[in-house]
């Protein structure tokens, strides 16, 4: 029996490495197209940045690795071309075919490229691989660039945009929708803006880019969303989803039994829509690919959903987010309410700064569907909480008594997540 | 229609200030004995080191504010010698009597002073009220101490020696019982002595101290606990619970309708084993607060239960726990299996620092019981989440999955979290 995987990052190792737990006998294969496995390309700003000074600290794992600890064959430079389910194999770039009996699409994702045209200007960079990072930062130090563009205020975008501002260039962000991080949510988007102006970086919300050219700048990146990579999984006849990426059950099957899909080239439910959703994140890549790799080494798991909880330090300042934004649960259909509280993160005396809390409840069920975070200290937990509390369906009174933890050092006795379920308990009554 | 209450400190005040919101026509007084209402005692120790200037930062309200914002009638020096209920009366010291239709005991507790004996020498403390604070700082200032030796390796004692080591002292805590911070989970007292001795405080274990003139000092603390304050309310034949706190139901309504008590006087159900607790805590208190204030005022409220959360910092260490540890479960009747984990707070290119989380988890229902976080970032917002899991009953398995935040500055890809919950599911299969 054998397992092929196809893609060595995140999604594609977590379900490799969790089938081999779930069986020992499984044969495990990991085919990677590219040089490298378990490359972290969260991590890209940062070494564009300087503060990570190789490129090699992104990659955790080494095939060696996995074979030694966890006898499971890792090859690079293996590129599918093909996958032929009538016959279980795939054809490799090269000419070889490789049975298999289960199979997980790890294939990732990659950048919208749109903007750059069909022949990009040699100063125009996407920030998603170790070639992309090693582009841009030979770029920045050979030709010195003054004044950079950054297409898209996505989560990549923005922390590129930070990047570059921290070198010293001017930076002007172009943004097609009115609003940021993919979130709509406006006061959100307003703070983020004037942070990131007082830092100096121009943010310009519904201003589409069509083409390179139309901006005027030394440097451009392209950080306008993610494309699933999916279409040998197309081609072989697994269903794609409306989201544009692969759909999937519960367990990580797609429309074909016996093929998975994970990570960035899958959708996964979402917990407050049940609706499938597109999130591709490292955190949901790797949840997925445990779950996939349980289930098709034979174990009965399925995957809880996401929440769309993430966050993002820029210019100092820690936003984070999860569930639905007002304007989001609206158009989900939700008859939502939300409030907005800004508390000092610790107390006075302790030189406490203010934090920013958004919470959205629905009106009839009183669950709450979403919350965003924003500050500088206790961010990372506090959206945690929320996420946590989505994920478990409490409702604002529950929420409200949740027991947290206080000393003044970190926190006030009064935990701002409780000041704004105060608030919206009042606007619910 | 008069709702009274007595004591000024958190519990006693939010109860006033809820039953005010949620009936505007209701007369709320509010009855504090001593000088100052709304004094934070958790913020003592940092009074006593020095990084707190004035104990005036740790009162955040005024007896006016309450009358002028809240229409709240606060009275200090007002100290109830009786509560005389055939008659819906109290007395008052110096002979006055106040009626009442409701009311609310928010007598607090005191430190447990049995160490220091009938006739307390002058260089032996407690650390509980704004005298406290001040008598000890004039000590330190005016005697130049160098020994301290602390009783009791409670939260405020552990926070004292910390403090008395920070201004320059040789501390030694004596802890009669086998473990720190009242919880009985052995590697978490290992850490924490070690932790203490690296910084130079002497921690020693089941060591009880009879008397001050057992232990050779310049300055002496006693901080073996709190005892509630149910004098009066026993007098009145009010019920006082198995724990010694006034017994309550889940409005905190006392055994006689009517009249409820809140904050450090009182029990409260624990959210894992159902049965009343007592932790004297000011979130508890404060959470406790509203409701009896709501109910008070003829809302229907039920206060949600404790889950025993708290957070602590000492020597740079911060060290959280909620719930049960293994071996408290196992007392409580679970059959609770734990996992421990070291794991980086964050990416090791973002200098990462080894936190240590224990979970403990029931093999039968497989739900989460309690947890422990050790470390130097993230230990608040880490706490947080599992109190939030307990609360909502989450299964590990469940755990195991939620949708938690990363970002590479801030947190890990695979959160230390749920390296802790992969562990445990293993030892639950």
């Amino acid at each position: 029996m054998r397992l092929v995987v196809i893609g060595g990052m995140g999604a594609g190792l977590s379900a490799a490495a969790r089938a081999r737990r779930v069986d020992s006998a499984l044969e495990v294969v990991v085919l990677e197209g590219g040089d490298t496995i378990s490359f972290g390309a969260c991590g890209l700003p940062f070494y564009i940045e300087g503060r990570i000074a190789s490129l090699d600290e992104l990659s955790i794992y080494t095939p060696d690795y996995f074979r030694r600890e966890r006898n499971i064959e890792v090859r690079t430079r293996a590129r599918v071309q093909q996958i032929r389910h009538s016959s279980r194999e795939l054809l490799l770039a090269g000419g070889e075919r490789l049975g298999y009996d289960r199979l997980v699409i790890a294939t990732g994702a990659r950048p919208n490229k749109t903007v750059l045209g069909s022949t990009p200007p040699p100063n125009a960079f996407t920030l998603n691989s170790i070639e992309d990072g090693r582009r841009l930062k030979d770029f920045l130090e050979n030709s010195r660039p003054r004044r950079a563009a950054v297409i898209g205020a996505s989560y990549i975008g923005l922390e590129a945009a930070d990047a570059l501002r921290t070198r010293g260039l001017a930076v002007t962000v172009y943004e097609a929708s009115g609003h940021v991080l993919g979130r709509e949510e406006p006061e959100l988007t307003t703070t983020v803006r004037d942070e990131l102006r007082r830092a100096g970086i121009e943010l310009l919300l519904n201003t589409p880019v069509a083409r390179v050219n139309d901006v005027d700048c030394d440097l451009l990146v392209a950080a306008a969303g993610l494309l699933p990579n999916v279409e040998e999984a197309a081609q072989a006849g697994v269903q794609v989803g409306a989201t544009g990426a692969i759909a999937v059950g519960d367990n990580m099957e797609t429309s074909i039994a016996g093929i998975f899909a994970v990570g960035d080239c899958a959708e996964a439910r979402h917990i407050v829509t049940g609706r499938p959703a597109y999130f591709p994140l490292g955190t949901t890549a790797n949840r997925m690919g445990r779950v996939a790799g349980a289930c098709a080494a034979g174990a009965r798991e399925r995957f809880a959903g996401i929440a769309g909880t993430a966050i993002v330090k820029l210019c100092g300042l820690d936003i984070g987010v999860t569930g639905l934004s007002l304007a989001q649960a609206a158009k989900e259909g939700f008859h939502p309410v939300s409030s907005r509280v800004k508390a000092l993160d610790k107390p006075k005396y302790f030189q406490g700064q203010p934090t920013t809390i958004e919470l959205v409840a629905d009106r009839q069920t009183r669950r709450l569907l979403g919350g965003s975070v924003l500050g500088h200290e206790g961010v990372l937990g506090r959206i945690d909480v929320i996420a946590a509390s989505i994920t478990s369906r409490l409702r604002v009174e529950e929420f409200e008594q949740l027991d947290l933890a206080y000393t003044p050092p970190l926190a006030p006795a009064l935990d701002p997540l409780l000041v704004a379920a105060h608030q919206l308990l009042k606007l619910l009554d």
